[in-house]
Protein backbone atom coordinates (compact mmCIF):
# COMPACT_ATOMS: atom_id res chain seq x y z
CA UNK A 1 0.00 0.00 0.00
CA UNK A 2 0.74 3.69 -0.78
CA UNK A 3 0.03 6.71 0.94
CA UNK A 4 0.14 9.85 -1.06
CA UNK A 5 -0.72 12.69 1.82
CA UNK A 6 -1.31 16.10 0.31
CA UNK A 7 -0.58 18.93 2.45
CA UNK A 8 -1.42 22.63 2.54
CA UNK A 9 0.08 25.99 2.69
CA UNK A 10 -1.27 26.61 5.95
CA UNK A 11 1.01 23.49 7.09
CA UNK A 12 3.97 24.82 5.24
CA UNK A 13 3.75 28.28 6.98
CA UNK A 14 3.56 26.34 10.61
CA UNK A 15 6.94 24.36 11.05
CA UNK A 16 5.70 22.18 14.50
CA UNK A 17 2.33 21.15 12.14
CA UNK A 18 5.15 20.26 9.38
CA UNK A 19 7.34 18.47 11.83
CA UNK A 20 4.28 16.08 12.80
CA UNK A 21 3.32 15.30 9.38
CA UNK A 22 6.73 14.42 8.33
CA UNK A 23 7.25 12.39 12.02
CA UNK A 24 3.72 10.66 10.79
CA UNK A 25 4.92 10.05 7.58
CA UNK A 26 7.81 8.64 8.52
CA UNK A 27 6.11 5.99 11.19
CA UNK A 28 4.22 4.34 8.33
CA UNK A 29 7.36 2.98 7.56
CA UNK A 30 6.76 2.43 3.63
CA UNK A 31 7.23 4.45 1.03
CA UNK A 32 5.29 7.22 0.21
CA UNK A 33 4.43 10.43 -1.71
CA UNK A 34 3.81 14.02 -0.43
CA UNK A 35 2.44 16.33 -2.32
CA UNK A 36 3.23 20.35 -0.88
CA UNK A 37 0.96 23.43 -1.45
CA UNK A 38 3.43 26.73 -1.66
CA UNK A 39 2.31 28.88 1.82
CA UNK A 40 2.35 32.30 1.79
CA UNK A 41 6.28 32.24 0.96
CA UNK A 42 5.49 32.39 -2.88
CA UNK A 43 3.19 35.61 -2.06
CA UNK A 44 5.69 37.19 0.36
CA UNK A 45 8.61 36.88 -2.56
CA UNK A 46 6.40 38.56 -5.00
CA UNK A 47 5.52 41.34 -2.67
CA UNK A 48 9.20 41.48 -1.82
CA UNK A 49 10.31 41.65 -5.58
CA UNK A 50 7.63 43.96 -6.35
CA UNK A 51 5.25 41.67 -8.38
CA UNK A 52 2.13 42.28 -8.46
CA UNK A 53 -0.30 39.35 -7.73
CA UNK A 54 -3.38 39.74 -9.80
CA UNK A 55 -6.67 36.97 -8.82
CA UNK A 56 -9.49 36.06 -10.55
CA UNK A 57 -12.40 33.75 -8.24
CA UNK A 58 -9.34 33.70 -5.35
CA UNK A 59 -7.22 31.88 -8.03
CA UNK A 60 -3.53 33.85 -8.78
CA UNK A 61 -2.91 34.82 -12.66
CA UNK A 62 0.66 33.07 -13.24
CA UNK A 63 2.44 35.85 -15.32
CA UNK A 64 5.71 34.87 -16.48
CA UNK A 65 7.71 36.37 -13.56
CA UNK A 66 4.67 34.59 -11.37
CA UNK A 67 6.27 31.15 -12.58
CA UNK A 68 9.56 32.28 -12.22
CA UNK A 69 8.68 32.50 -8.52
CA UNK A 70 6.72 30.27 -7.74
CA UNK A 71 9.21 27.36 -9.25
CA UNK A 72 11.45 29.30 -7.14
CA UNK A 73 9.58 29.15 -3.96
CA UNK A 74 7.57 25.25 -4.23
CA UNK A 75 10.38 23.42 -6.08
CA UNK A 76 13.30 25.30 -4.86
CA UNK A 77 13.27 26.22 -1.15
CA UNK A 78 10.24 24.51 0.03
CA UNK A 79 10.88 21.31 -1.57
CA UNK A 80 14.70 21.09 -0.48
CA UNK A 81 14.08 21.93 2.49
CA UNK A 82 11.27 18.95 3.17
CA UNK A 83 13.89 16.86 1.72
CA UNK A 84 16.65 18.17 4.35
CA UNK A 85 14.20 18.07 7.51
CA UNK A 86 13.36 13.87 6.19
CA UNK A 87 16.93 13.19 5.66
CA UNK A 88 17.53 14.65 9.26
CA UNK A 89 15.38 11.74 10.62
CA UNK A 90 16.92 9.56 9.04
CA UNK A 91 14.82 8.44 5.90
CA UNK A 92 15.36 9.16 2.76
CA UNK A 93 13.39 11.01 0.41
CA UNK A 94 14.18 12.59 -3.06
CA UNK A 95 11.97 16.11 -3.99
CA UNK A 96 10.69 16.66 -7.48
CA UNK A 97 8.37 18.74 -9.46
CA UNK A 98 6.08 17.40 -12.71
CA UNK A 99 9.21 17.99 -15.21
CA UNK A 100 10.97 15.61 -13.48
CA UNK A 101 11.38 12.38 -15.44
CA UNK A 102 8.48 13.41 -17.18
CA UNK A 103 6.20 12.16 -13.91
CA UNK A 104 3.51 14.62 -14.60
CA UNK A 105 2.35 16.28 -17.72
CA UNK A 106 0.05 18.76 -18.49
CA UNK A 107 -1.61 21.05 -21.11
CA UNK A 108 -1.70 25.38 -20.64
CA UNK A 109 -5.54 25.98 -19.52
CA UNK A 110 -7.51 27.50 -22.14
CA UNK A 111 -7.43 31.49 -22.10
CA UNK A 112 -10.62 31.67 -22.10
CA UNK A 113 -12.83 32.62 -20.27
CA UNK A 114 -10.26 33.52 -18.11
CA UNK A 115 -6.47 33.61 -18.99
CA UNK A 116 -4.80 32.21 -16.06
CA UNK A 117 -1.52 32.26 -17.67
CA UNK A 118 0.98 29.49 -17.08
CA UNK A 119 -0.90 27.06 -15.43
CA UNK A 120 -1.88 23.50 -16.69
CA UNK A 121 -4.18 20.79 -16.27
CA UNK A 122 -2.82 17.46 -15.83
CA UNK A 123 -2.94 14.91 -18.82
CA UNK A 124 -0.36 12.30 -17.82
CA UNK A 125 1.32 10.43 -14.56
CA UNK A 126 4.14 8.47 -15.94
CA UNK A 127 3.37 5.48 -13.11
CA UNK A 128 6.90 3.70 -13.88
CA UNK A 129 9.44 6.70 -13.49
CA UNK A 130 7.03 7.05 -9.79
CA UNK A 131 7.47 3.55 -9.08
CA UNK A 132 11.12 3.41 -9.92
CA UNK A 133 11.79 6.93 -7.49
CA UNK A 134 9.45 4.88 -4.69
CA UNK A 135 12.01 2.01 -4.90
CA UNK A 136 14.88 4.17 -4.84
CA UNK A 137 15.34 2.82 -1.26
CA UNK A 138 13.16 1.10 0.94
CA UNK A 139 11.84 3.24 2.58
CA UNK A 140 12.05 6.37 0.28
CA UNK A 141 9.38 9.82 0.40
CA UNK A 142 9.03 11.48 -2.80
CA UNK A 143 8.11 15.40 -2.39
CA UNK A 144 6.34 16.39 -5.19
CA UNK A 145 6.40 20.36 -5.95
CA UNK A 146 2.99 21.48 -7.73
CA UNK A 147 4.54 22.25 -11.06
CA UNK A 148 4.25 20.44 -14.21
CA UNK A 149 4.92 21.08 -18.03
CA UNK A 150 3.66 20.71 -21.40
CA UNK A 151 6.87 18.51 -23.11
CA UNK A 152 8.02 21.80 -25.24
CA UNK A 153 10.10 23.23 -22.43
CA UNK A 154 7.24 24.85 -20.28
CA UNK A 155 7.00 24.81 -16.75
CA UNK A 156 3.29 25.34 -15.48
CA UNK A 157 1.61 26.31 -12.39
CA UNK A 158 -0.59 22.97 -11.06
CA UNK A 159 -3.11 23.06 -8.10
CA UNK A 160 -1.40 20.78 -5.68
CA UNK A 161 -4.59 19.16 -4.66
CA UNK A 162 -5.05 17.68 -8.31
CA UNK A 163 -1.56 16.77 -8.38
CA UNK A 164 -2.07 14.49 -5.42
CA UNK A 165 -5.27 12.72 -6.58
CA UNK A 166 -3.91 12.20 -9.92
CA UNK A 167 -0.71 10.73 -8.65
CA UNK A 168 -3.35 8.06 -6.55
CA UNK A 169 -4.59 7.43 -9.79
CA UNK A 170 -1.48 6.34 -11.40
CA UNK A 171 -0.66 4.17 -8.68
CA UNK A 172 -3.87 1.83 -8.32
CA UNK A 173 -4.77 -0.53 -6.74
CA UNK A 174 -2.95 -0.39 -3.72
CA UNK A 175 -2.83 3.54 -2.52
CA UNK A 176 -4.64 5.62 -0.06
CA UNK A 177 -4.98 9.29 -0.48
CA UNK A 178 -5.04 11.41 2.61
CA UNK A 179 -5.43 15.37 2.01
CA UNK A 180 -4.00 17.29 5.28
CA UNK A 181 -4.83 21.16 6.43
CA UNK A 182 -5.78 22.38 9.72
CA UNK A 183 -9.40 21.15 9.97
CA UNK A 184 -10.52 17.52 11.83
CA UNK A 185 -11.75 16.84 8.16
CA UNK A 186 -15.05 18.74 6.23
CA UNK A 187 -16.94 20.54 8.96
CA UNK A 188 -21.20 20.93 8.96
CA UNK A 189 -20.54 23.82 11.17
CA UNK A 190 -17.10 25.14 10.14
CA UNK A 191 -16.98 27.21 13.84
CA UNK A 192 -17.25 23.37 15.35
CA UNK A 193 -14.00 21.15 14.98
CA UNK A 194 -16.46 18.42 16.71
CA UNK A 195 -19.12 18.71 13.46
CA UNK A 196 -16.88 16.54 11.83
CA UNK A 197 -18.80 14.82 8.35
CA UNK A 198 -17.89 11.00 8.96
CA UNK A 199 -18.62 10.48 5.08
CA UNK A 200 -19.43 12.45 2.24
CA UNK A 201 -20.32 11.27 -1.37
CA UNK A 202 -20.46 14.10 -4.53
CA UNK A 203 -24.26 14.57 -4.18
CA UNK A 204 -24.53 15.47 -0.24
CA UNK A 205 -21.47 17.69 -0.87
CA UNK A 206 -23.22 20.07 -3.47
CA UNK A 207 -26.25 19.88 -1.38
CA UNK A 208 -24.36 21.28 1.85
CA UNK A 209 -22.56 23.55 -0.68
CA UNK A 210 -25.72 25.19 -1.94
CA UNK A 211 -27.21 25.17 1.84
CA UNK A 212 -24.26 27.26 2.92
CA UNK A 213 -23.21 24.56 5.36
CA UNK A 214 -20.12 23.53 3.39
CA UNK A 215 -17.48 26.45 2.86
CA UNK A 216 -17.22 26.62 -1.02
CA UNK A 217 -13.76 27.23 -0.89
CA UNK A 218 -13.65 23.21 -0.39
CA UNK A 219 -15.10 22.54 -3.49
CA UNK A 220 -11.94 22.19 -5.67
CA UNK A 221 -10.69 20.08 -3.11
CA UNK A 222 -13.60 17.75 -2.79
CA UNK A 223 -13.78 17.46 -6.42
CA UNK A 224 -10.29 15.93 -6.37
CA UNK A 225 -11.19 13.95 -3.78
CA UNK A 226 -14.48 12.39 -5.64
CA UNK A 227 -12.32 12.31 -9.21
CA UNK A 228 -10.02 9.81 -6.80
CA UNK A 229 -12.27 8.03 -5.18
CA UNK A 230 -14.48 7.58 -8.28
CA UNK A 231 -11.21 6.37 -9.92
CA UNK A 232 -11.01 3.68 -7.86
CA UNK A 233 -9.08 4.99 -4.66
CA UNK A 234 -9.65 2.98 -1.59
CA UNK A 235 -9.68 5.35 0.98
CA UNK A 236 -9.73 9.12 0.42
CA UNK A 237 -9.85 11.27 3.43
CA UNK A 238 -9.71 14.72 4.35
CA UNK A 239 -8.45 14.72 8.08
CA UNK A 240 -6.16 17.34 10.27
CA UNK A 241 -2.12 17.32 10.17
CA UNK A 242 -1.75 15.31 13.27
CA UNK A 243 -4.46 12.78 12.28
CA UNK A 244 -2.68 10.15 9.40
CA UNK A 245 -2.20 7.81 11.65
CA UNK A 246 -5.73 7.81 13.14
CA UNK A 247 -8.90 6.80 11.87
CA UNK A 248 -10.72 10.05 11.77
CA UNK A 249 -11.92 13.12 9.32
CA UNK A 250 -13.91 12.70 6.57
CA UNK A 251 -13.88 9.56 4.33
CA UNK A 252 -14.76 10.55 0.74
CA UNK A 253 -17.53 7.91 -0.71
CA UNK B 1 31.12 5.03 -20.41
CA UNK B 2 29.15 7.96 -18.02
CA UNK B 3 29.63 11.64 -18.64
CA UNK B 4 29.83 14.33 -16.12
CA UNK B 5 29.77 17.75 -17.57
CA UNK B 6 29.91 20.98 -15.55
CA UNK B 7 28.37 24.03 -16.77
CA UNK B 8 29.67 27.56 -15.02
CA UNK B 9 27.22 30.73 -14.66
CA UNK B 10 28.09 32.40 -18.06
CA UNK B 11 26.50 29.38 -19.81
CA UNK B 12 23.76 29.86 -17.60
CA UNK B 13 23.29 33.35 -18.92
CA UNK B 14 23.55 32.74 -22.21
CA UNK B 15 20.41 30.82 -23.51
CA UNK B 16 21.64 29.91 -27.09
CA UNK B 17 24.90 28.65 -25.43
CA UNK B 18 23.26 26.53 -22.58
CA UNK B 19 21.18 24.96 -25.83
CA UNK B 20 23.90 24.01 -27.64
CA UNK B 21 25.03 22.35 -24.44
CA UNK B 22 22.07 19.84 -24.10
CA UNK B 23 21.76 19.70 -27.64
CA UNK B 24 25.59 18.12 -27.44
CA UNK B 25 25.12 15.89 -24.47
CA UNK B 26 21.44 14.50 -25.54
CA UNK B 27 23.58 13.83 -29.07
CA UNK B 28 26.01 11.33 -26.55
CA UNK B 29 23.01 9.23 -26.50
CA UNK B 30 23.98 7.57 -23.03
CA UNK B 31 23.07 8.40 -19.42
CA UNK B 32 24.71 11.55 -18.43
CA UNK B 33 24.94 14.03 -15.07
CA UNK B 34 25.13 17.91 -15.76
CA UNK B 35 26.23 19.76 -13.03
CA UNK B 36 25.09 23.50 -13.27
CA UNK B 37 26.08 26.66 -11.55
CA UNK B 38 24.73 29.62 -10.72
CA UNK B 39 24.66 32.29 -13.04
CA UNK B 40 23.86 35.75 -12.27
CA UNK B 41 20.33 34.95 -11.45
CA UNK B 42 21.55 34.73 -7.74
CA UNK B 43 23.06 37.76 -7.42
CA UNK B 44 20.23 39.33 -9.21
CA UNK B 45 17.76 38.24 -6.80
CA UNK B 46 19.53 39.31 -3.97
CA UNK B 47 19.96 42.68 -5.17
CA UNK B 48 16.45 42.84 -5.68
CA UNK B 49 15.33 41.23 -2.39
CA UNK B 50 17.46 43.73 -1.18
CA UNK B 51 19.65 41.19 0.64
CA UNK B 52 23.45 42.43 0.82
CA UNK B 53 25.46 40.07 -0.59
CA UNK B 54 29.36 39.91 1.13
CA UNK B 55 32.50 38.55 -0.55
CA UNK B 56 35.69 37.61 0.67
CA UNK B 57 38.07 36.89 -1.78
CA UNK B 58 35.64 36.69 -4.39
CA UNK B 59 33.86 34.36 -2.67
CA UNK B 60 30.39 34.81 -1.55
CA UNK B 61 29.31 34.58 2.14
CA UNK B 62 26.13 32.46 2.76
CA UNK B 63 23.92 33.64 5.17
CA UNK B 64 20.67 32.30 5.82
CA UNK B 65 18.79 34.72 3.61
CA UNK B 66 21.47 33.95 1.07
CA UNK B 67 21.26 30.13 1.57
CA UNK B 68 17.46 30.72 0.48
CA UNK B 69 17.96 32.79 -2.34
CA UNK B 70 20.52 30.14 -3.93
CA UNK B 71 18.30 27.09 -3.51
CA UNK B 72 15.40 29.37 -4.78
CA UNK B 73 17.60 30.07 -8.01
CA UNK B 74 19.66 27.12 -8.26
CA UNK B 75 17.44 23.71 -7.02
CA UNK B 76 14.25 25.89 -8.51
CA UNK B 77 14.34 27.82 -11.68
CA UNK B 78 17.43 27.16 -13.02
CA UNK B 79 17.61 23.24 -12.34
CA UNK B 80 14.02 22.85 -13.53
CA UNK B 81 14.16 25.23 -16.24
CA UNK B 82 16.91 23.01 -18.35
CA UNK B 83 15.41 19.73 -17.01
CA UNK B 84 12.02 20.94 -19.02
CA UNK B 85 13.99 22.10 -22.14
CA UNK B 86 15.84 18.62 -22.03
CA UNK B 87 12.33 17.15 -22.01
CA UNK B 88 11.42 19.40 -24.46
CA UNK B 89 14.63 17.65 -26.72
CA UNK B 90 12.57 13.90 -26.06
CA UNK B 91 15.00 12.95 -23.62
CA UNK B 92 14.17 11.86 -19.97
CA UNK B 93 15.83 14.25 -17.11
CA UNK B 94 15.60 14.65 -13.57
CA UNK B 95 16.69 17.64 -11.48
CA UNK B 96 18.44 17.41 -8.05
CA UNK B 97 20.14 18.62 -5.15
CA UNK B 98 22.94 17.01 -3.16
CA UNK B 99 20.05 16.93 -0.37
CA UNK B 100 17.85 14.43 -2.73
CA UNK B 101 18.22 10.66 -1.97
CA UNK B 102 20.96 12.02 0.01
CA UNK B 103 23.36 11.59 -2.82
CA UNK B 104 25.82 14.50 -1.58
CA UNK B 105 26.39 15.05 2.30
CA UNK B 106 28.86 17.90 2.69
CA UNK B 107 30.06 19.25 6.81
CA UNK B 108 29.75 22.97 7.30
CA UNK B 109 33.16 24.64 6.51
CA UNK B 110 35.33 25.84 9.43
CA UNK B 111 34.42 29.06 10.53
CA UNK B 112 38.23 29.53 10.41
CA UNK B 113 39.90 31.85 9.37
CA UNK B 114 36.22 33.35 7.60
CA UNK B 115 33.21 32.32 8.45
CA UNK B 116 31.82 31.67 4.99
CA UNK B 117 28.17 31.10 6.62
CA UNK B 118 26.37 27.49 4.75
CA UNK B 119 28.96 26.36 2.77
CA UNK B 120 29.80 22.89 2.59
CA UNK B 121 32.54 20.30 1.83
CA UNK B 122 31.36 16.97 0.45
CA UNK B 123 31.93 14.53 2.47
CA UNK B 124 30.22 11.30 0.41
CA UNK B 125 28.79 10.40 -2.39
CA UNK B 126 25.59 7.97 -2.85
CA UNK B 127 26.92 5.70 -5.66
CA UNK B 128 24.23 3.80 -5.63
CA UNK B 129 21.42 6.26 -5.74
CA UNK B 130 22.77 8.25 -8.24
CA UNK B 131 23.41 5.45 -10.53
CA UNK B 132 19.50 4.08 -9.42
CA UNK B 133 18.43 7.87 -11.49
CA UNK B 134 20.73 7.43 -14.29
CA UNK B 135 18.95 4.02 -15.46
CA UNK B 136 15.54 5.37 -14.70
CA UNK B 137 14.99 5.13 -18.08
CA UNK B 138 17.33 4.86 -21.10
CA UNK B 139 19.08 7.24 -21.20
CA UNK B 140 18.43 9.79 -18.33
CA UNK B 141 20.21 12.90 -17.73
CA UNK B 142 20.53 13.90 -14.12
CA UNK B 143 21.00 17.67 -13.68
CA UNK B 144 22.85 18.72 -10.19
CA UNK B 145 22.31 21.43 -8.63
CA UNK B 146 25.01 22.90 -6.64
CA UNK B 147 23.68 22.24 -3.35
CA UNK B 148 24.44 19.78 -0.48
CA UNK B 149 22.77 19.12 3.06
CA UNK B 150 24.66 17.89 6.74
CA UNK B 151 22.39 15.13 7.18
CA UNK B 152 21.16 17.15 10.01
CA UNK B 153 18.25 19.49 7.76
CA UNK B 154 20.28 22.09 6.81
CA UNK B 155 20.85 22.92 3.24
CA UNK B 156 24.81 24.05 2.29
CA UNK B 157 25.39 25.86 -0.81
CA UNK B 158 28.62 23.93 -2.58
CA UNK B 159 30.87 24.26 -5.27
CA UNK B 160 29.48 23.19 -8.64
CA UNK B 161 33.16 22.51 -9.84
CA UNK B 162 33.54 20.65 -6.25
CA UNK B 163 30.24 18.43 -7.07
CA UNK B 164 31.15 17.32 -10.54
CA UNK B 165 34.54 16.21 -9.36
CA UNK B 166 32.97 14.30 -6.25
CA UNK B 167 30.16 12.35 -8.61
CA UNK B 168 32.85 11.56 -11.08
CA UNK B 169 34.95 10.06 -8.43
CA UNK B 170 32.00 7.99 -7.26
CA UNK B 171 31.64 6.69 -10.88
CA UNK B 172 34.75 5.16 -11.36
CA UNK B 173 36.18 3.80 -13.48
CA UNK B 174 33.89 4.14 -16.64
CA UNK B 175 33.32 7.85 -15.92
CA UNK B 176 34.77 11.24 -18.05
CA UNK B 177 34.45 14.75 -16.92
CA UNK B 178 34.26 17.76 -18.68
CA UNK B 179 34.35 21.08 -17.40
CA UNK B 180 32.34 22.97 -20.00
CA UNK B 181 33.00 27.38 -20.22
CA UNK B 182 33.22 30.08 -22.64
CA UNK B 183 36.81 29.68 -23.19
CA UNK B 184 38.46 27.21 -25.55
CA UNK B 185 40.53 25.85 -22.50
CA UNK B 186 43.01 26.92 -20.11
CA UNK B 187 44.87 29.70 -22.34
CA UNK B 188 48.94 30.49 -21.89
CA UNK B 189 47.66 34.01 -23.17
CA UNK B 190 44.10 35.10 -21.64
CA UNK B 191 43.71 37.32 -24.32
CA UNK B 192 44.45 35.08 -27.21
CA UNK B 193 41.76 31.67 -27.71
CA UNK B 194 44.47 29.99 -29.48
CA UNK B 195 47.15 29.79 -26.74
CA UNK B 196 45.24 26.66 -25.56
CA UNK B 197 47.64 24.22 -23.01
CA UNK B 198 46.61 20.72 -24.91
CA UNK B 199 47.85 19.02 -21.67
CA UNK B 200 48.47 20.46 -17.93
CA UNK B 201 49.41 19.06 -14.78
CA UNK B 202 49.64 20.26 -11.29
CA UNK B 203 53.40 21.45 -11.15
CA UNK B 204 52.97 22.90 -14.51
CA UNK B 205 49.51 24.71 -13.49
CA UNK B 206 50.98 26.15 -10.03
CA UNK B 207 54.03 27.43 -11.97
CA UNK B 208 52.15 28.87 -14.94
CA UNK B 209 49.92 30.94 -11.62
CA UNK B 210 53.10 31.98 -10.53
CA UNK B 211 54.38 33.21 -13.44
CA UNK B 212 50.96 35.27 -13.85
CA UNK B 213 50.51 33.31 -17.18
CA UNK B 214 46.83 31.49 -16.14
CA UNK B 215 44.47 33.49 -14.29
CA UNK B 216 44.42 32.62 -10.25
CA UNK B 217 40.64 32.33 -10.99
CA UNK B 218 41.01 28.84 -12.41
CA UNK B 219 42.63 27.74 -9.78
CA UNK B 220 39.53 26.41 -7.82
CA UNK B 221 38.57 24.56 -11.13
CA UNK B 222 41.75 22.66 -11.54
CA UNK B 223 41.98 21.85 -7.99
CA UNK B 224 39.15 19.90 -8.70
CA UNK B 225 40.06 18.61 -11.92
CA UNK B 226 43.36 17.60 -10.21
CA UNK B 227 41.83 15.72 -7.87
CA UNK B 228 39.85 13.62 -10.33
CA UNK B 229 42.27 13.02 -12.83
CA UNK B 230 45.11 11.59 -9.91
CA UNK B 231 41.91 9.32 -8.41
CA UNK B 232 41.17 7.85 -11.65
CA UNK B 233 38.91 9.68 -13.95
CA UNK B 234 40.27 8.54 -17.13
CA UNK B 235 39.20 11.73 -19.42
CA UNK B 236 39.10 15.18 -16.99
CA UNK B 237 39.26 18.01 -19.65
CA UNK B 238 38.15 21.62 -19.59
CA UNK B 239 37.01 23.07 -22.88
CA UNK B 240 34.25 25.40 -24.68
CA UNK B 241 30.61 25.10 -24.36
CA UNK B 242 30.43 24.01 -28.24
CA UNK B 243 33.23 21.60 -27.85
CA UNK B 244 31.83 18.46 -25.93
CA UNK B 245 32.03 16.06 -28.83
CA UNK B 246 34.77 17.37 -30.18
CA UNK B 247 38.73 16.36 -29.36
CA UNK B 248 39.51 19.93 -28.33
CA UNK B 249 40.16 21.88 -25.18
CA UNK B 250 42.93 21.00 -21.74
CA UNK B 251 43.47 17.76 -20.70
CA UNK B 252 44.19 17.49 -17.40
CA UNK B 253 46.65 15.15 -16.42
Amino acid sequence: MIDVVKIGGSIIDAEHQLDIVLDSMIALGSSAILVHGGGRLATQMANDLGVEQRMVDGRRITDEQTLRIVTMTYAGWINKSIVAKIQARGVNAIGICGADLDIIRATRRHPQPVDYGFVGDVTSVNTEALRHLLTATAPTIVVIAPLTHDGNGTLLNTNADTIAAECSLALLPDVQLTYLFDHAGVLQDRTDERSVLARLDRTTAQELVDAGTIDSGMLPKLHNAFRAAEGGVSSVRITRYDALQEDIGTWIT
